[in-house]
């Protein structure tokens, strides 16, 4: 495993007291917070780099010269208050807080784990001003903050940065509106206009067009600058203190990938076709050294030149990476292949992202159906609706994003298209607890319970490959409705087995293994996994736990029901959701209606509390969903009978 | 009663046939249409007159002359296809489809009604393209609409228009970016631009500042000309047919009310001290004579300078008005003054509204309290995460809109706020079926389920104002979390009696009824209504039927609820939303937790499907949750046993 080295707290120290000019010393220092971020990632697994890299240098001109935070301290009314609002350049914005001494170097050194630091930014992190990850709301809880220092008549400014393709969500916009209107003035949106989003440059997504005059438009100060040049943002930071009639915004032009020659998105983008890799994960061990070494030896170099003795580094001890899960299987990828075979039949399908096609594994779909592909940014209300208005001229829309951005940002839109019955296909990827690195912003755990109100909406999570096929299948042959199928993005931990000429069945699932004591119902690769162990664990003590897996989360075939119960008269069910809205309570009204609850024991498990970030493992033990977890829980309410 | 007369088919016939200047009649048409609107209005009792006029010379002019759709036929693929975004404008359109032969009379005179039409546009009424009613989401439809046309090869062009309040929802914005960039150009928007929203004039809620400039940043060819006339009219949709490289949108300056000298906003505001009174609702008789007879004299003239008979009307037979209902309680009357009594003491209380100050009882607050008042506009998103910005500094905030609005557009934002483990007060006013007038769009069946699943969640709905006022205070004086009030917006059906000494308790109702057979648990003033009036119908059958008020919407107090149930075998739940996900599942867990249920029978009632527009008492008949319906259940249920 490749060596990890931390640059310690003291070199930070070192470095901001030596006698060199301000802008060679913020240079230097927003280096060597890239090369503690990148650690950090790799260290984590996961991350992303493009956009910490972006934005560093603006962070550490923030943190170190131009605002009064660091002075004052964190708890303090008066002090500028500065929060990403696309909330995944948080590495290098942990790096800064670690250099300052306000983040403990045992929390930075880990990212996205339970004892460490999030995903996305959380509040529960020391000097982290709000939280954020899901994009487009950042200018509207700073104009809330600045509101609130104005009321309360609270000194600091307040600072909130955005990305570019970030600013094709909606609500930015409500924002400029009613900031401006209500002059909030003491509002600075600086913009990371690093050209790049998710996948692709924004330009290619959806152009923002002339993004100046446009934000003119909406009456704000806008300056834009190099934001790599410290010269010039302190520039227009001192010009925006002098206007005080209105919010300002700081268009500040960055190089995705920043400060490393190969995840610079110019050189990014031609070495692999046009895609922008280093958005999110972690490099590889080669990656990583060539990255470290590269911003080190700059480091070196500029302190050579500043006469100062070359960097101390902090080796790290080896951290065990947890095993990373043994299928080969992604449902994600069955589904993505399904979907192309489905259109070779049905001209009808059309499909709609947004801005996440790697990961909804619908990019095969987009390079074979163009014309049927709708790439439609980061704004999930306009594509729910107009897939609400393809539907409405007899296309067939499956509308794919994450499912917290699809059925929590865009369930009005949902809710209108269903009042119109048509029919439209919802793909809810990455549902579910796991995988717990990105953060409450990103796992959903909320999804069934917002689709659940619907009339006339089927909602189906498969456990693998195969049911993902017949589930998708199911949806396109199916009369008009609304379809949610709901998919975990990450490999499958064991490639769930399905019983030998298992179909799929409205309203039936199927029980995967023996055992006449208790039921436990699941649904999907990550919680039937944990079921599974559960029952090995508990079948070793001579309880038979009947793991029955149920794909449809709000539909039951009262017969297979009785069946598939038989003589258990205990009944649990687990969720890889809150444990409100979800199948647990489908079920429970199932078994009252049919009359098969009567005396027998019904409890559900699910996602208590807001969701832990973490190694799957972490987030799974932290709810008590783990295999042993949800055996101890069995067994000891086996014992209380 | 006043009489009520309409133009028939015919006149509008005779008219379009007379050998007159194409304007001349275009604009006689256009004032029969509106003498018409009036009509069903006032028979209605409600809907929305000012932006119905603001639009009608427009909607004239498309279906008239401008737009291919009568000539072809509604279901023809290549037909021109216009829709309304903001849809309160829909008495208007009925008006024109009325007079085209294309919406028969019985339904077009049966405005709001079950037989009828939709309060909000519904493509279940013949002509009728998109639902909109919900602001914000046309232009993205119209998207889809356009977009599915050129896939599939239909020709025919797509006309959406906008309200100009409406363009302060961020999805506006989403799509138009996003229209500009998918190159969809078949796209027509037309902004209605009277300059008046719900309350008050735009530039006082949320001004739009340079519009047309802003659109054009958008990438959009923008022009701008008078909406009552038709010369300038055409000449733009003329214009618009030669730009085939972007979207177009037309601001069309309008005047709200058009057409009736004191419903033109600038003297309808000056008449009422800068509120504009005829957005909604019916005039009473003594305006409605007077605009009728304004309207009908001007044709009448314009018929008379063109040499032609003047009008021959088809009086209506008089439709008897369902009673109002008794109570003259409003629980949003008493949340108005208990909030303002409240802030007196609490200095942290921050109030927010999206635009329905009134219609939220908040006026009174805004008054008092201007500076802890926030006028957001119609941009939901943006204040729930400004409120979650304020409750960061430690601010108390307040946020108020209608249910529907607040709980599924702004569903994410509350999440994220949730996240941060603040405190906040969420406040869903026009929560449930009643009133059912406006239709789908407004009915709010889903708000609870939509909070269900957030962490830390209370949720409460008092049943009188005595109640209303325990349940903001409780809100207040809790601990950190989210507290969701959930507000019936009309006048209580009858005022509900609580037990004398009553305290609100959490997890804890009060049975209102005696009866020992079974319980019936309900809320709020409406489903309680009928739940005492089901009591009664029972009891006279010996039938004993305890009713419950329960405000606590997930919170039981277990002790309690096995005292309330006492010896009752049958547990009934009537839910003021869908069935899924509100108090009846609620409910049922709490019962198998306790151990409460066993062999005690279980149902529980909600809305079934999607929410039946019409009186009170059609509706609630239509979803089978009127008080003989609930009785007839009961009873059948019963007997089953």
């Amino acid at each position: 495993m490749v060596k990890l080295s931390l640059i310690p707290i003291y070199e930070f120290q070192r470095v901001r007291a030596a006698p060199i000019h301000k802008y060679t010393k913020l240079g230097l220092l927003a280096d060597m917070c890239r090369a503690n971020t990148l650690v950090s990632v790799k260290r984590a697994g996961s991350g992303h780099l493009g956009s910490s890299f972006s934005s560093l240098d603006i962070v550490t001109l923030l943190y170190y010269s131009e605002m009064n935070t660091a002075q004052l301290g964190i708890g303090q009314p008066d002090r500028d208050i500065y929060f990403s609002s696309k909330g995944h350049d948080v590495p290098g914005l942990y790096a800064v807080l670690f250099a300052l001494g306000i983040l403990p170097k045992d929390k930075f050194i880990k990212l996205r784990r339970r004892d460490g630091t999030f995903g996305h930014p959380d509040i529960r992190t020391p000097g982290i001003e709000a939280n954020s990850g899901s994009l487009g709301m950042g200018i509207s809880k700073a104009k809330g903050i600045a509101a609130a220092k104005a009321l309360l008549g609270r000194g600091g400014r307040v600072f909130v940065m955005t990305g570019d393709g970030e600013l094709q969500e909606g609500q930015i916009y409500e924002a400029l509106q009613t900031a401006a209107h209500q002059k909030v003035n003491n509002l600075n949106v600086i913009v990371d206009h690093n050209k790049v989003q998710s996948d692709k440059p924004v330009a290619e997504i959806t152009d923002l067009a002339d993004l100046a005059s446009k934000c003119r438009a909406f009456g704000w100060h806008v300056a834009r600058c190099d934001g790599h040049d410290f010269r010039q943002l302190e520039r227009v930071f001192a010009e925006f203190s002098e206007v005080a009639d209105r919010p300002k915004m700081l268009i500040a032009d960055t190089l995705k990938g920043r400060g490393v020659s190969f995840m610079e998105h110019p050189a990014a983008l031609a070495a692999c076709g046009g895609l922008y890799r280093w958005h999110a994960g972690a490099p590889d061990d080669q990656s990583f050294e060539a990255a470290f070494a590269e911003i080190t030896e700059r480091v070196n170099h500029e302190l050579a030149e500043c006469r100062l003795p070359p960097l101390q580094v902090e080796e790290l001890a080896p951290e065990p990476r947890p095993a990373s899960g043994g299928a080969r299987e992604w449902v994600a990828d069955a589904f993505g292949q399904a979907l192309v075979e489905a259109a070779a039949e049905r001209e009808d399908i059309v499909v709609l992202d947004g801005d996440l096609a790697s990961d909804c594994r619908i990019r095969s779909f987009e390079l074979k159906y163009p014309q049927r592909f709708i790439e439609n940014g980061i704004a999930e209300q306009d594509m729910v609706s107009m897939a609400g208005g393809l539907a409405l001229q007899g296309l067939l829309p499956v509308v794919n994003t994450f499912a917290s951005f699809l059925a929590a940002k865009a369930n009005e839109q949902i809710y209108n298209n269903a009042c119109e019955q048509t029919k439209i296909i919802y793909v809810c990827h990455y549902a579910g607890l796991i995988p717990a690195g990105p953060g409450s912003s990103h796992q959903s755990i909320r999804d069934i319970s917002l689709f659940g109100a619907l009339p006339d909406c089927i909602m189906l999570q498969p456990c693998n490959a195969t049911e993902t096929r017949m589930a998708l299948r199911y949806c396109i042959d199916a009369p008009k409705g609304i379809y949610m199928l709901r998919l975990v993005i990450g490999p499958s931990p064991r490639t769930i087995a399905l019983p030998s000429g298992y179909r799929l069945t409205p309203g039936r699932g199927a029980a995967l293994t023996d055992g006449s004591d208790a039921a436990l119902f699941a649904y999907g690769p990550v919680m039937l996994n944990e079921a599974l162990l559960a029952a090995e664990l508990l079948k070793a003590e001579g309880l038979g736990l009947r793991v029955v897996n149920m794909p449809w989360l709000n539909r039951f075939d009262p017969s297979w029901l009785g069946e598939v119960l038989g003589s258990c008269r205990r009944i649990y069910v687990v969720d890889d959701h809150s444990p409100v809205g979800a199948l647990g309570d489908a079920m429970l009204n199932a078994l009252v209606t049919c009359g098969l609850l009567s005396t027998r024991r019904f409890k559900k498990f699910g996602v208590e509390g807001y969701p832990a970030c973490g190694t799957p493992q972490e987030a799974l033990q932290y709810h008590g969903l783990d295999g042993t977890s949800l055996a101890g829980m069995i067994r000891v309410d086996g014992e209380s009978m």
